[in-house]
């Protein structure tokens, strides 16, 4: 079932229940604005456009408000994911992801007859079962060639080994051959600035050299995509991609806000408007809190949450329903029933286990957002 | 939105699209069976109870075959979680967790007036505050004070600090005492034998004597909850809990089955029950295969999965979508398109990930169970 918000419009921010995934309104709004912006001021000249990914947000009201300030439409991983972006309004999406089994592929060229949709594909099988499916509905489906520039996950390897697979695409009546998606996932995350730069300069040396090699052969490459939130101004200043998936850059986690920018520092452009709310459930001694937000409501592949505003407030470990603090300064009042914001580690699966944004501004809720593809993994 | 399952009844599991979370009801039903058959076997003597944790599997069917099986009901962590066990025809729901905030409470005490409902306290105010809703609902709540035996998380100190609160609550006209929550969550993963049963020995010596102090001043404790599927022989047997709380042991995990038994060899008498079904999207390399099972669809707080049945693959590395596999047989065949069934390091957090369990039976699917109480976590 969808959990009931905990929320409604109108309460101020501290009567909101808890765990609550809110959403600050203003700084939200300021990195939408920040990166439109940024690609705006690259795009003229090189053609650069933004889709930024929605598998961070899951939520179409989301992708509209990025699609209004200059986003071409989005990416997702998902066919599920991709129904509720088009089904929420969505007019253009991008499956930046293999696609693999007949009912999933079956739902994947249908949903191309109600909106723009391309999918990505590294498999010769899979092409002809692309292929097959899209003759089947009578749809001419653009796909891309993912290529591992250095992510070792999926992707074919470039350079020679991308020609025959872009070859059958274009001989394929259903298919249309629409690019390559080049995203290198594990820069994104290298602390040091030089070297994230380093890791996608090499991404971008095999991309281009593949994108020449296709051109030779008259396989145009009409879209380059790639990028995220802590790689997107080398990609884009690259004159190599032509689209950037960047997604979290919305939200920010205390992962992407641990890499260093050019100076050392860590922190970035983006400001953090994504957190868990919680409220104090147990204060047994002077320097440990128990919080009401364990597994189920932040997720800690990637580190534990931070204590926004509390640098003296340190959460140390998840247990399923539970977050335990140590305070660090016996100053710290914390008293059972306060309320507190969490950063979460990893933006993306910590929105998954919500069904409600509670947005807010000047301290009050002003929109409650339903998280629409959260659980879409088919 | 609650998605839709991955598949329909009498389908072939091999059909099941991915990701899924299946249940095999053979392996899950002789799990029932055996924990009910040893708690009735100790039982006659000593009045010990099975109180299953809801919190593993948050779905009332299964609760309910609990409780056919001789469990006297079931363990909550929330009042939304406790909300949809009654409302799925649960009559007895322990809450064995503090409830705060104004909003929660009205709703637990609200629940009594539906089901014997009962929570547990380690704080003055908090007890305050369950009183003064009880009274206005009218009920009469059982609380139980929740003592620290050892994983220091939430609880009251054993001994002395537990009197003035238990006190408190017999002379609140809207609570009655219950008894005594004393889990020790943090030896449920302890993998010596040994100091596993060392552990559950000193909180059983902890509550022992905060039971004697509390009948001494004419405080008797009806119930002493605890016990997970890690130790629960050992509080069984003590002479000192009444009601175990395992939860775990209906599916098992990668986590727990490495605990090691008297023998020194890890497995233990519960059999895995519990799997994430996945498909390989992607095989770049001979020995590199990618799922469409990530972070979304497996939990990696506890390590990564394992892979059922396949010694020589390994889940090496989960992103937002992809799992990443290291085929370390190079005869191995695992094309694009291939099925295969995942252990997942903890089960309660990947539970709470889906909204249905694909349960099956001799390969075909026999039911599709709701997690009603997915994602509640108010």
């Amino acid at each position: 079932m969808t959990t009931r918000p905990p929320a409604e419009v109108g309460m101020p921010l501290d009567a909101v229940d808890t765990p609550a995934l809110l959403l600050d309104l203003d700084a939200f709004e300021r990195n939408i604005a920040r990166l439109a912006g940024t690609v705006a001021g690259i795009g003229p000249g090189t053609g650069v456009r933004l889709r930024p990914h929605a598998k961070s947000h899951k939520c179409p009201v989301i992708a509209l408000r990025q699609m209004a300030s200059g986003a071409v439409g989005v990416c997702c991983q998902k066919v599920s994911e991709a129904e509720a972006m088009v089904y929420g309004g969505v007019p253009d999406v991008l499956v930046s992801n293999q696609i693999v089994g007949a009912p999933k592929i079956a739902r994947l060229v249908a949903l191309a007859k109600q909106a723009r949709v391309a999918v990505c594909a590294d498999d010769a099988a899979n092409v002809a079962a692309l292929n097959e499916a899209a003759t089947a509905f009578g749809v001419r489906l653009p796909v891309l060639i993912e290529i591992n520039v250095g992510a070792d996950r999926c992707g074919v390897e470039p350079g020679e080994p991308v020609l025959a697979l872009a070859k059958q695409i274009a001989a394929s009546p259903g298919l249309r051959f629409g690019g390559l998606q080049a995203y290198q996932g594990a820069a994104q995350h290298i602390r040091d600035y030089t070297k994230r730069k380093d890791a996608i300069d090499a991404a971008g040396e095999k991309t281009r050299r593949t994108v020449e090699l296709l051109g030779r052969q008259g396989l145009a490459c009409d879209v380059v995509s790639g990028a995220g939130t802590g790689t997107y101004r080398f990609e884009a200043a690259s004159r190599i991609w032509n689209e950037l998936q960047a997604g979290s850059y919305i939200f920010m986690d205390a992962d992407y806000q641990q890499n260093l920018g050019p100076d050392g520092k860590p922190g970035g452009e983006f400001e953090q408007s994504l957190f868990v709310y919680a409220t104090v459930m147990s204060r047994p001694t002077k320097d440990r809190g128990v919080l009401d937000a364990g597994l189920k409501a932040v997720s800690v592949d990637s580190g534990m949450p931070r204590v926004a505003g509390m640098q003296d407030v340190e959460y140390i470990r998840a247990s399923d329903e539970h977050g335990k603090l140590t305070l660090h300064d016996p100053r710290r009042a914390l008293s059972v029933g306060s309320k507190l914001r969490l950063i979460p580690g990893h933006c993306d699966p910590t929105v998954n286990l919500y069904d409600w944004y509670v947005c807010y501004r000047n301290n009050r809720v002003e929109a409650l957002w339903p998280i629409s593809a959260r659980g879409a993994t088919l």
